[in-house]
């Protein structure tokens, strides 16, 4: 953001303290917020995964959760922002949820067009005194997390060195923000910002980002910027059990995202559908989902939701955000094994989180997506006959119930990946604070509605 | 269905009687049922629909609904059901709400395999003696309206002469029920059974099914059974203002599926994606909606729920269905304006209905869809470049608030339609009952609900 806004904002922010003091509470009634985002998890998702996972007639403990509600999601254009786009990124969309605001695709916790920066829940909370923690299976500094916790003007300004093209290596990705340089009055890429932030825990992959030399910096690598600001950084799975109460702890447990639960059997995955001389199609063969060896060194998301609880547990309210970050990456790289393992990763930790809410009942529960994907749950041969067959991308999963499910993937004709999708995306809830959920929000309410559970309210200027 | 089963099928229906003295009920407090189906209303449809009539901050009245589940669908395998397939469409969808079974693809209102006919809720409910009636843009004959209220094994045999393939015309679209055939000891095509059903009002499309000679007859039509089984046959718009409460009325304002009421500008409609000599995207122009001239003679869905409520508000309770038909029909056939157009229709109709449960508060109003479609609503432009686009069909709509929008068809590559997809569809709830609906269901509950509020059992034989 630009050296103007950064001192508005910063203004913007002042008025927390006193929030804070009213706000903070302790004790069995302090209230709490586990927010759980499946990214990516639409509809389809959730009935392809339910399908393998449980089978037609079978529940995922995500079925169990008493109120369902619907999220409308809103993104408007750069350059334009009194007009939408109707199809949102998980920047813009992570940023509704964390800070109540409409913004453009790409945008971390800050405005379309003006680049202000707009406070986070978590910084609300945190400054609020309440604990504050992030679990993702992406790295850290990936959309979702981020839009939580900093502020760019792009997401993939990640870290020092992807803070503006490479004059040496054009071609390679990275971001562009030059005014959220910290030379320029702004806070620098969103490692840095994670390793200046007051959150309690955060756990995910991530580590090459904050290997590199921190802006301004000989040496300190942005890690130890984070170890200076008291954090203890950690990397095994391990290191989760030996967690105690207190102290702000970094957990990077892969170089950027962490490895996926599972694959399809021999790395499987959706391909293009194959004609033989007669034009006729030639089905894929169905197969089956198994581990994905690279899994093995990696903490399950249960694994890190519970000891992030565990961790945050000290009598405090606190604002927990988990992430199941691979189902849009597994969907948009064509691997429905992927988006299932993922989504199963989500509603265990789901399952585990209810048991806590179970016992803590001033918790509430919400369970999202942040967007739509590409993935389709199409029959497995075209009812049109067997001269048709996808367009796309297209896998046949074979069922541990024995039937075959058809797997779509035809947004776009690339062989790189998947465009997302537009859709509303679902929304359930737990807890004694559930049945104030409406049937129909937009993605922007829910922030207010976590607030308003905290007991805390936004600085006015972000309102 | 076959003979020995039809006994057995009596036998279940002879409980009925003694049912509906104690249930029917009368006055203020009598419950009703007023159930919505938008066949293929997924949520991709809602959003690409909210999205053009209200823009991408606007609310339906779909939105307004103060509860939201969703429905689980079930599909069994006809050779097998024991093995489920995951598309389902919407024959054995609608037997699911109808008779709370879960049988195959095509079915009406019969189990898979053994081609058992299930008492419907229509039939339930007439038998307790309260009012029934089925509104519908398509055929009164099509899959959806059939399962309320006809036994057939193939949803294609809806008239007499579709009761067997033609050989004189093997290729015409026919189904093959020889079962279900009088001369078999059925109950004849569907047409003739809603011709000698007790339902008080069936609104829609379909003349042509029953303007044919019914089986065994010389020279009566299927029509004139009807009339012979007390229903004013009725085929002009103008026909709905003045009909007055009493006497069955059949409304046929189509000869089969009724014109929808919007199209693309000028008749466009989703188109395979060109390249220039370069291979580059050659994006197709956007388009806006625009009335479809064919509509203006039909009545809108509204007039005709609003007629068939007006004739069913006589002090007791009833059973009504209506459904917005063809946004499933829209959808197989790439047409976006058609499907928005379609759930306008629904939407409006929702107004007015929920206007009579307002004020008739015994009212239970369910909004629901039957299984999910191929529209997806995607990036207007990849955002993989400009060489990157839809492998399907795919079309780019100019909405009102000047944004244009991408809706991508791409479950099949055939030229002639989509295939259905496999999602969870929404269910929406309004009235007093409405906070018993649960978060998430089976499609197949939703009979159980219906029933419950209206005070009726099932035969234990088809439970």
């Amino acid at each position: 953001m630009n050296k103007l806004t950064a001192i508005v904002c910063l203004l913007t922010l002042l008025p927390l303290s006193g929030v804070a003091q009213d706000a903070a509470r302790n004790g069995p009634k302090a209230p709490k917020v586990i927010l759980i985002i499946g990214d990516g998890m639409d509809q389809h998702q959730i009935t392809i995964a339910r399908d393998y996972l449980a089978g037609y007639r079978g529940r995922l403990t995500l079925d169990t959760l008493p109120v369902r509600s619907n999220v409308q999601i809103q993104t408007v254009a750069e350059e334009n922002p009194s007009l939408p786009e109707y199809v949102a990124d998980s920047a813009n969309t992570a940023t509704s949820m964390a800070t109540g605001i409409v913004t453009s695709a790409g945008r971390i916790a800050t405005t379309a067009a003006t680049d202000v920066d707009v406070p986070t829940i978590m910084e609300i909370a945190a400054a609020a005194g309440f604990g504050t923690g992030i679990v993702v299976t992406s790295s850290v500094t990936d959309a979702t997390p981020a839009s939580f916790v900093a502020h760019v003007s792009y997401r993939l300004c990640e870290s020092p060195r992807s803070m503006s093209p490479d004059p040496a290596n054009p071609n390679a990705l990275s971001g562009d923000c030059p005014a959220d340089l910290k030379t320029s009055g702004g806070k620098g890429s969103i490692a840095e910002q994670i390793a200046a932030s007051r959150i309690d825990i955060v756990l995910g992959g991530g580590e090459r980002y904050f290997a590199q030399v921190a802006e301004g910096e000989k040496r300190k690598t942005v890690r130890d910027l984070a170890v200076a600001n008291g954090f203890r950084v950690i990397d095994k799975k391990e290191d989760l059990a030996g967690l105690k109460v207190g102290g702000k702890v970094l957990g990077l447990f892969a170089p950027s995202t962490m490895p996926v639960q599972w694959r399809g059997a021999g790395g499987a995955q959706a391909q293009r559908v194959q004609r033989d001389e007669n034009g006729r199609v030639v089905l894929p063969e169905p197969f089956v989902c198994e581990p994905e060896p690279a899994f093995a060194p990696m903490p399950t998301l249960t694994a890190m939701a519970g000891a992030a609880i565990e961790h945050l547990d000290d009598g405090r309210s606190f604002m927990l955000m988990i992430e199941s970050s691979s189902i849009d990456k597994q969907s948009h790289a064509r691997r429905p094994c992927g988006q299932i393992g993922e989504l199963k990763q989500l509603d265990e930790t789901l399952k585990l989180v209810l048991e806590y809410a179970a016992a803590h009942p001033e918790t509430l529960v919400l369970v999202t997506a942040d967007h739509s994907q590409a993935a389709q749950l199409i029959p497995e041969r075209s009812w049109l006959g067997p001269n048709a067959a996808s367009p796309g991308h297209f896998a046949r999963i074979l069922t541990p119930e024995g039937a075959i499910m058809g797997v779509n993937y035809a947004t776009n004709d690339s062989n790189l990946q998947e465009d997302h999708t537009g859709a509303d995306v679902p929304l359930f809830a737990y807890g004694a604070a559930a049945n104030e959920v409406p049937a129909a929000v937009r993605q922007s309410d829910i922030f207010g509605i976590m607030l308003r559970h905290l007991g805390l309210s936004a600085p006015a200027a972000s309102q």
